[in-house]
């Protein structure tokens, strides 16, 4: 079965400054039948602004969740998108819009997916990006890639919802459907390997962080499913057994 | 040759009511390289909320031209698109953007084509539809398919700007700075990991193949740079000169 299911899609927008930005991203998502809205230290909220702009898409504003942290945003989510309108020096794999919307799509029912967009002025940063799975740039003007908030969030939203009519897309061909880590289970594993690395005496003592950066990267980017993370982590646990011996 | 020449694409907004509609539909122009943007009797234009939403494109708002009917708006033009979310009783050819967007391109170069966009309350009039060719519909939530003029123009131009990106550019934005690692190194760091798994004793002992099955299909998924794998090995190395001490 695909992911069609629009409740596990969350938009999370990230520090927005302008109240008109949130009730404009609640209209552009209602519009493309998204309702899973998330703001993370959003500057102003609720407000009677962000009200008049959402224009009858109110009820996605009244469901909406505010959390202090993108950390607690995400925490149950499996595949987390950043959308960038920069070209960034560490390499994420970057998506189009309509690619990430089949890869959404392809995706193990049940999964619960973000799609982060940033500040106004300033958008995700490196910090935010290094919490991502992947990257969606949209296509635009070289000269003025400026796109509003909610209108990145119409665009992103829209593909989403034509993806979802396109029957011959609808095949589906990832052949396991074992259901994916989350961003929990993904920090755990990350943490038995550097405390693994650290036992075992591997590090590059002038850059650690570098180095787990680089492999949180790396396995960011292949997306596990549960036997996988729990062969790595049965693999972890056989060396820390082991060298105590 | 395509019709690749934007000037020769007017955005045609009909009666407008609210300024910042014009300012944000300049915005989402710009974004999409469009720049030939028509106004047919907007309500107030210029103004300073129209201005304050362009944020940036307010050459697109001083380039504009101001007609006083749709007619004068449409009269150079030889292929006309209105935008349509209502169903109507008369039918008209109704495309999806993309499908609008790929016969756009496709109309013999120096064609002047408009797309047309209605009021906020009301959309276009059927007599607005009669002077149009094609109706453009864009998928949308049965139940709420009320897109802000500014959103329904960011997705137009949107799919006018990705038609245009070659294939060759939009498959290729992958940006691999560091080699990947050959099949060949690969099959080392599989000989190494295997090697490393039996010397910690981590083995399905009834299963050791589907094992490294499992994590082959992981990396080759993955695909991983030198950096990557050098870490990995690297790593290994380091567990294998621990347990023998």
């Amino acid at each position: 079965m695909v992911n069609t299911d629009f409740n596990n899609i969350k938009i999370v927008l990230v520090g927005t400054s302008h109240p008109g930005n949130i009730g404009a991203t609640a209209r552009a998502m209602k519009t493309m039948q998204l309702n899973n809205l998330n703001l993370v230290s959003p500057k102003i909220f609720p407000s009677a602004e962000c009200t008049a702009r959402a224009t009858g898409a109110d009820d996605i504003l009244q469901a909406a969740q505010v959390h202090d942290t993108l950390k607690a945003a995400i925490q149950d989510c499996s595949l987390v998108y950043g959308t960038t309108a920069r070209e960034r020096s560490i390499e994420w794999p970057v998506l189009s819009p309509a690619d990430a919307a089949r890869e959404i799509h392809a995706s193990p029912r049940g999964s619960s997916i973000a799609i982060l967009f940033g500040r106004e002025q300033s958008g995700l940063s490196n910090e935010e990006m290094d919490l991502c799975h992947r990257a969606i740039r949209i296509p635009a003007n070289p000269e003025y890639s400026s796109l509003n908030i909610a209108a990145a969030v119409q665009i992103i939203s829209y593909e989403l919802l034509i993806h979802t009519l396109d029957d011959s897309e609808s095949n589906d061909n990832r052949l396991e459907k074992t259901p994916l880590a989350t961003h929990q289970e993904m920090e755990m594993l990350y943490e038995h390997l550097e405390q693994t690395m650290a036992e075992v005496g591997f590090f590059d003592p002038e850059k650690p962080r570098r180095l787990m950066r680089r492999l949180k990267r790396l396995f960011n980017r292949t997306q596990l499913d549960n036997n996988e993370l729990n062969i790595l982590r049965g693999f972890l646990a056989a060396v820390q057994v082991k060298i105590k011996h």
